[in-house]
């Protein structure tokens, strides 16, 4: 049954038949990530994309002008990937502009921020461990 | 001394002076990812980004009909995010075709691997916690 509703939308549309599995909650948990963008005029959003006992999966998306203060977390890595736009990344003690399809690390107890001194919007996906 | 050659290296071009900052040992280690694709005829190769005591995070190049065989870990999550092309992904006991901009977990004790099945070379964003 099931593969019939799939075959009938994917003779239909691709797209809703790929957003249609994606969405099934006893399968595999595929998600497109542009798709999980979200802003907010008042400060930068964080979508939570995986999450287990031992790390998380988030999409930040910054408007112009929004950030991620500075700050610090004890025996936890974060890796950042730009997915779109572009940022100024502050990893310990040093700050740098980084592009789409830059990736860096903030490794445990050094301090990092993200500030979009961009005109544009800024998507970064956001990978930590252990979950603080 | 090192401002004086980054804002000459500005100057003269953009990119090289990105990419300057980028390999210098003693500062933020960011990368490009397409930078650092590799690829290997004789099968698919892994290239390490970022390693740490808790976690991994690599880039694995397909060609063509290469894959990841299916296997398992236990007690570690890992993360796939298609950075370029499109694969076949193997969780749980369902298979699913993924292209570029998807992302996908295959969580810790499940089974998964990943077969390029299409004519293109696959480019995936793989993070593992914690490290096997």
């Amino acid at each position: 049954m099931a593969r019939d509703l799939r075959q009938c939308l994917f003779e239909r549309n691709q797209e809703a038949y790929m957003e249609a599995l994606a969405e099934m909650e006893d399968g595999m948990d595929a998600k497109h990530v542009f798709s999980q963008k979200a802003f907010n005029e008042q400060k930068m959003q964080k979508v939570n994309l995986f999450e287990t006992a031992r790390m998380f999966c988030d999409l930040y998306c910054f408007e112009p002008g929004q950030e991620q203060k500075t700050h610090t977390h004890a025996g936890a890595d974060k890796i950042y990937y730009v997915l779109e736009g572009r940022g100024t990344f502050h990893i310990g003690g040093e700050s740098r502009e980084l592009q789409e399809h830059s990736i860096v690390m903030a490794p445990a107890d050094v301090e990092h921020g993200v500030v979009n001194t961009s005109g544009a919007r800024l998507v970064l996906l956001v990978y930590m461990a252990p979950k603080p």
